[in-house]
């Protein structure tokens, strides 16, 4: 998970990508990087940090230019070193200079990058924005392709997602590979600028006068002479004929007041909320509550469908970050004490419907269900707004070892169990295809195994 | 606003302090502090930051001691500079020492600042904290007083708010305004250890066994032995015979989840909404939204009382604690939209019942309500869950200057032409004496001008 | 060992104050202060570090005064933290303010701050300095004598050795104590501008039209009128009839440019060699090598009084400040290896002079001699700058315990086997009589254990 | 100007390499980095600052491995980023690792990096390093070389100066231009780890056992067999038949302790220094003063050559690094007052023989010079330790473009009045013959314009 911006033709445009990162902040909490030009030079910054922390007004206004691309990383490839944050920057003597920031995940990274190596492309880091990059680069001042048919030559060759955001010293392109797995937006500001980003809330936050998604396996160049789209034909990319979205961007990562793939996030959410109630015809409850924030809008879509009260039943702190104090013996539990806490004199004797959704490891869950039957709840409900998650990602997704995926090692049952609920219940897969217009065009990977890109 | 920590008897002390603090951060933002003693010597560190950036692992484990009291800090009295900040600490050659931190202000500031000077007591800061060490010491030190006994001569001379800790090498002591302006709560961990914190919320995280309220002009004195209240007639120390209890910890300050002043944070707002509803029997309209997070409560007791929908209709970025970038030309309003943004594709059309806690200066609210009209509301009915902030406060909120309390320089109507709302309504002082158990215990200042304590 | 600076009546008073104390940075390099006043405030900014990085040029940009006074400290007494250094600020409600910087030490400490604590004065730290202001601010407001009164009470009660500056929002004041233990140096500036400070070489450093020294017991007052020089009889104030100059400020301490007590410092310590050489007029050597840099005009008197050729023998880095890295196993005595290496392939067979101007524990002479015999030396004759250091000292210099000082535990022939050195001579109290204008206006404390204070 | 260091089998090879960055801070004070292997991972850490602050104890500690390279960075190409620090890493998927430091400058750098960019293989700096590691990288992966045949390969085309080390995660390489530019030594210290380094003083504080310097197009290699040395026949990689060392690594900047190109650096200087008395026979003078510290010892050999008396005239402020606080206009002249003091009461009258190493632009010296004079000199001879410089340093030193130069614009008797001496000379090439074993084995291109290399 990661988040990206671009800016062409401001004068502002460090300002204006800032803020733009900074609406994309919960895409990546764990470094961040701009790398601005002028027509001359390229200027790059990045750091270990928070968007609001690296990019203070004193330095934006060291990062002089027209054209500025931007990154948010959560550490997905490569460790957590300041070489590992995007955007990377290739800058050659013969002219051209280009940057790059990349959201998304390369399978076949390694085979790729041993392949540029014996063709002499070195590496500084093992992220895959560098590859992209360099593959782009090889294919222009090598083999002297055109940038747009340097970036097809990529979507031929490099398997995986990849929602791309490339800039020259006069030109800036953006692309999404075929299957479409990352969300890319692009707009025009009210004053002439262009814009894309990883999420439409972060041209939101530039006041565009529209906004369009990039298609799959759509190259669109930005220069002085406007906007040029190169739609391909995605199929010619694709093992498949559909679309391949990540089905967990409406359900968790993306926020809620963003349109992905088509719809409006808050409403898939609140969709696959309803769907989860009408399953539950039968259920006596007194009260549904969200794990916040990111299962609010499923609550409430079930609170709406069942006709059972809404209550923002527990309470986060959002100061939190990470977890904060390291456990010691005389704390227990504190890590999920430090992130939410339970409404006092709330819970005593009241049958809960509690929502998440979804279920990685089962710790967190664990806890809160301990959380609201310490607090006195008679029955604790657990209905979670995603199917089993049995399969890691390999496009984008920091997921952790089949192992260690509590669905891929233990039955529903066993799951209900661990949690301590009383009930638990899963979005099927059926009821999932429900929730979205196009059900083919999701990726389904981490629910089935079908992985779409080997 | 500030948020006070007091841990007695653990020899995790600071961990459990730090704990306490992050889970007051709301109270403060700008500067927090901890003073840790062994029994031999006693061990500062404050800083402007966050709790979180303050007090990293390895700062805490230099602050060693079994006592620790903490402060996290909203400036009210003299300015941002790390000397303002608390806890102070006084040492004495001749034996004891002491540190104190304190949430409140002090109304006879200058006048006993004054006094203490012309008897030879020298001040390093504006803050009242040092002025109320000071006072103890002093009166403990030459006066030869016990400390309770310096305690109870404070309470007849400073007027204003006070929660305050003060510890010793070996004793801990807290002690709270005889007005009750602010909450303090106290409790006992599951380990003997006692705590003491400004919100029931920050002794939460820390696992009680038990937690009660410490009454106005209460005094508690913490040492080997155990607890021992001193129950002062808290009618011997002020005007009236009434507590002064702060509404807008209920309605704004406090957590959500916090118990303060014997009622359920969360609940009052939860009435107060419901009689916002109650007032509205006639009004017909589609949907209610809270300006999150601190009215969401509001909305919803006003979602329930009306049976209209409650939806999350704004959604805040997290990240933003201050406006992150300042205004530019080239993109307007941005303040607001750093923090704010609205659900997209849900406004259109809609009558819109929109809720916020209070009106201060106004200005966000009037961009507020241009923002969901920009997002097709077809009318915006404002509803406030305060009465009309009228006067200053000086009992520890930040207020503005009378003239730039919108309330106080405009009309019902002025008000709200100025937002733009279609119709507004605020919370009447006889509805709100409904919302809290005992409404003459509650200080009504900022509505009226009955000003307790000159 | 600390360094004073003030400036009075200019606009960029900070600037003047910074360059004054990087000229004294020899005197102190663990943390640096200024407290700047325009008439209305104080500002006040110390931390832990070097002046160059405590006041970069922005940091400077933000203390805005025509009155400034600074610090540069090395640590004696209070442990080091930023709230033991130094300037102390005191700002009283009533009106006044006052910030005050010493250099010295007070040897009845205790008493003095017991008293002040009977009184209710009370202290934030354990540095004289902040004793010196807090005595001066009681006798002002509480007593209501003038400042220069309080200042002569001062003088009268506190014992030990202080030059000292201190500042109201309109005056400055300057004083020394009565035996004149450390040096002050007073002068005006090209532009009307008047200054002070511990060391000629920090008016140097800002280009004065004139430069005195302050007289033992002397009280100078700077306002808009000018100049006032308060020339109290010194004897009044103390046991003695003479002054008690620290002799090592001119041994070692003072940087050999400056002019204290009289005389030019690098004359003195040229003197020293000189006399040095006359009682070696048998000794045949072949070269005169220093210890840099504090001996080197003492190595180059003895070079010039015998003939003996003087040689650069030992090279400094001038980047250690402290002993970089610590002792490990791999790598032995790399701490004095760190500090000095030998002129390479210039020892071998060599009778060596090595002059160094003090010996305190020995412990690093005995790594040079041994560095020296390593590169070749045939023989090494030590010679010293100063007689045998038995005492400790209590006026301003942090010498270790008398059990720590190897003069006090050893005689000369058991120093000169721990050195390893063939021959060692210590100057001798006599010949360092020979050494100054007016040998009895100097301490010999260290040496011969006649304290002036007790 | 840079200095590098390699530690090869030490388990405390980063606190090794840290002590050797130290011993060499001279040569480089904007950055300092440091790659370490422990045969698995390379570790790499570098930043802007001193060694002393970016490596402190506990970033030794996270820098484990037995083999360390490490850089000290003085500007000279590439901005100053910490991009274009050093060491630079390359590391391939396919297996082996690389890190590099190098001291000097390549010439032909566009032409080489061109080249091997049309090759595929980009940059992320503008730093020489970087160049040289990829050049041999390229060469070793793509075109199958072994590591001492693409070093071989690199002294073919790589023309300039390059003093190298390299490090792969088992074996260190270290390798010498085949001009012998720059100094480069190594030596086994007493636990028979192998070291090199830029200079020898940098092995003399780890405490070899033995020191040797690498011949010019030498190639050490050290594996766990140990020490294996190409030596190569320098002229097959050079136009002509002898080295070309760099004069002024003796005449300023390698410390006087130093060992150089067979020779002691302090002997060369005072050869020079004695040179320069000769030719001065009949010149009456009361004192020879150096400009400290790099004239140090020129001047020793001018007083001893002439008998006229030695004196440290000028003090310096070891504190200062760069000028610390910009000229404004109350100061004038402050940039060198912040740097130098002269002896008070001592020139008065005197006739100075003040000897400097170089003149460069010659700013310094006329300001120097009117100091003496305002302190009363009554002349002052300038003598400088090297020939005029009229042109360019394209081997590793700074030297501004030519016109900066003040010996390429203008005339002996201009500048002498420029700078305001008496009489004014300069060592004569055929002088600086004389002062060394081998002058045919030194470039004098800085002198004559005779450039070894295009």
């Amino acid at each position: 998970m990661c988040g990206i911006i671009g800016i062409f033709n401001n004068e502002d445009a460090a300002q204006l990508a800032a803020l733009g990162l900074f609406a994309e902040q919960h895409r990546g909490q764990e470094s961040c990087g701009m790398a601005v030009t002028d027509g001359n030079t390229i200027t790059l910054r990045k750091r270990m940090g928070l968007v609001k922390e690296v990019f203070r007004q004193e330095k934006l206004e060291q990062l002089q230019g027209h054209i500025a691309i931007g990154h948010v990383r959560y550490p997905t490839r490569g460790s957590s070193t300041q070489f590992n944050s995007q955007p990377h920057v290739v800058e050659t003597l013969s002219g051209p200079s280009y940057a790059l920031s990349s959201n998304g995940d390369i399978v076949n990274y390694q085979e790729l990058r041993k392949h540029l190596e014996s063709l002499g492309v070195y590496f500084g880091s093992t992220n895959d924005g560098e590859l992209l990059l360099k593959f782009i680069v090889y294919h222009v001042e090598k083999e002297r392709m055109p940038i747009t048919g340097a970036i097809r030559e990529l979507m031929k060759h490099v398997k995986g997602a990849y929602s791309t955001v490339l800039t020259t010293k006069t030109k800036m392109y953006f692309f999404r590979d075929p299957y479409g797995f990352r969300p890319m937006s692009y707009g025009e500001l009210s004053d002439g600028t262009m814009a894309v980003a990883s999420e439409s809330v972060a041209l939101d936050i530039l006041k565009p006068n529209w906004v369009k998604e990039v298609p799959p396996a759509g190259i669109v160049t930005v220069s002085d002479k406007g906007l040029h789209i190169t739609e391909n034909n995605a199929n010619d990319y694709r093992s498949i004929e559909h679309n391949r979205h990540c089905i967990f961007e409406h359900i968790y990562f993306s926020r809620p007041d963003s349109f992905n793939f088509g719809q409006n996030v808050y409403k898939v959410r609140m969709k696959i909320g309803s769907l989860l109630a009408r399953d539950d015809a039968d259920l006596q409850a007194d009260v549904v509550v969200p794990v916040p924030d990111s299962s609010n809008f499923i609550a409430l879509g079930y609170s709406r469908e069942s006709g059972i009260p809404f209550q923002l039943g527990l309470i986060r702190n959002h100061y939190v970050g990470r977890t904060f104090i390291k456990p010691q013996q005389t704390v227990r539990d504190e890590s999920v004490s430090q992130k939410f806490n339970v409404l006092p004199n709330f819970y005593e004797g009241k049958r809960v419907i509690l929502v998440d959704d979804s279920i990685v490891r089962g710790t967190t869950l664990h806890k809160i269900v301990h959380l609201l039957k310490e607090a006195g709840a008679s029955e604790v409900h657990l209905r979670i707004g995603s199917p089993m998650v049995k399969y890691s990602c390999y496009y984008g997704i920091d997921t952790p070892d089949p192992q260690k995926l509590i669905a891929n090692q233990k039955s529903l049952e066993e799951i209900r169990e661990y949690t301590g609920a009383d009930t638990l219940k899963y979005l099927s897969l059926e009821q999932l295809s429900k929730s979205v217009h196009h059900p083919e065009d999701y990726c389904s990977a981490c629910f089935d195994g079908h992985y779409p890109v080997k």
